[in-house]
């Protein structure tokens, strides 16, 4: 299965797919056209169909898609039929929120270990895994197979962690710091930028009110 | 000034622009040619101009950008100059991280309120803000001012809950929870699917690794 040349837009679509088809699964629905998939997700039929034909089709025609193989086949194109180990840098409310998000590790992404730097917090529990010092990270690197590391430190430090990280081989960072990271190309990096989030809605609210009530 | 048919694509960079600029001017940078910008931002002087000229310009040609004066303007493009009272509906760790989050009250996004299910929280005091049952909130909805409502619920509550808001006025809903809510056209709503960034990091993985390491 050929895999290249697709657009970010469609991969950013497949893990909204995979849960709706999740949703149809947990209410026992076996088979679905697209076009009642496209009316429950609020997207073209069409668009559906060219979607999922990137990735070789999936359905039959006249028949619709058979759920559970649906679900399964984006799973894995998603890379959730394996194990992801992974580590969370900074142990405050954010960085314990998605320690304890069980959702995650459904899905295979396996938290092994947590850091901080506020001795406080050393050897705490959270979830089963003791919180550890930052400064043990390069060893524990060495020693544990890592894959993931989340980064939900200050900018500062988040810079700083992410060099240790990536010259230690952590080939994929999902950053919560409020920075953009220098990473070589073959380190895979997604931004969780949640201020920039929350100004795209203050702008759309007052855009809206300047639209529609003047200014 | 005119800001409509403004695309998604240069609303998202705004927030970025500000950020970008704010850096600046704690560096204490009082210009910026579009050419140094671009460098600093990994993104094209021209793709910079033309994304800026959409409310206006800013830049004198060949003077370059006025740091304090671009950040101050954009700030008001995102309706960063004005006060947005705020609630947290779902008191758990995210919630808290969410309240916990410092920056933005510096960007006029006040906390006024916090609500959960859990009646072992009622009246703990978060940065100040004690907790409220959830059955509290259409009176509090009321009797006080709210723009903007963060919901880090389960799923099910949250469907439950973005009817009692929108019902009561709410106008901006910051949704964290994993599913996308019916809103009326004139309800602004802002997802943070987590667990879809996350899958999204977890494909760029899977394929940069059967396009180097052959599969």
């Amino acid at each position: 299965m050929e895999a290249k040349e697709i657009s970010k837009a469609v991969i950013k679509r497949l893990p909204r797919y995979y849960r709706y088809l999740g949703e149809l699964m947990e209410e026992n629905v076996e088979r679905i056209s697209s076009n009642d998939l496209s009316k429950k997700m609020h997207v073209t039929a069409s668009q559906i169909r060219q979607d999922l034909n990137n990735f070789g089709g999936f359905g039959q025609q006249g028949y619709g898609y058979n759920v559970r193989y649906l679900y399964t086949e984006i799973g894995k194109i998603l890379g959730l039929d394996t194990v992801h180990p992974m580590i969370i840098l900074g142990a405050g409310n954010l960085g314990q929120a998605l320690a304890n998000y069980v959702d995650f590790e459904k899905r295979g992404f396996k938290l092994v270990g947590i850091f901080d730097v506020n001795p406080v917090l050393e050897g705490i529990a959270v979830r089963g895994i003791e919180i550890q010092m930052l400064s043990d990270l390069p060893l524990f690197l060495k020693e544990n197979e890592v894959e993931i590391a989340i980064l939900t430190l200050p900018k500062i430090k988040a810079k700083e962690m992410a060099k240790i990280l990536i010259d230690n081989g952590i080939k994929a960072i999902w950053n919560f710091a409020h920075i953009d990271l220098d990473a070589p190309e073959d380190v895979m990096v997604e931004n969780v930028h949640l201020s920039e989030s929350l100004m795209t809605l203050s702008y759309n609210l007052s855009e809206y009110r300047k639209e529609h009530e003047g200014m």
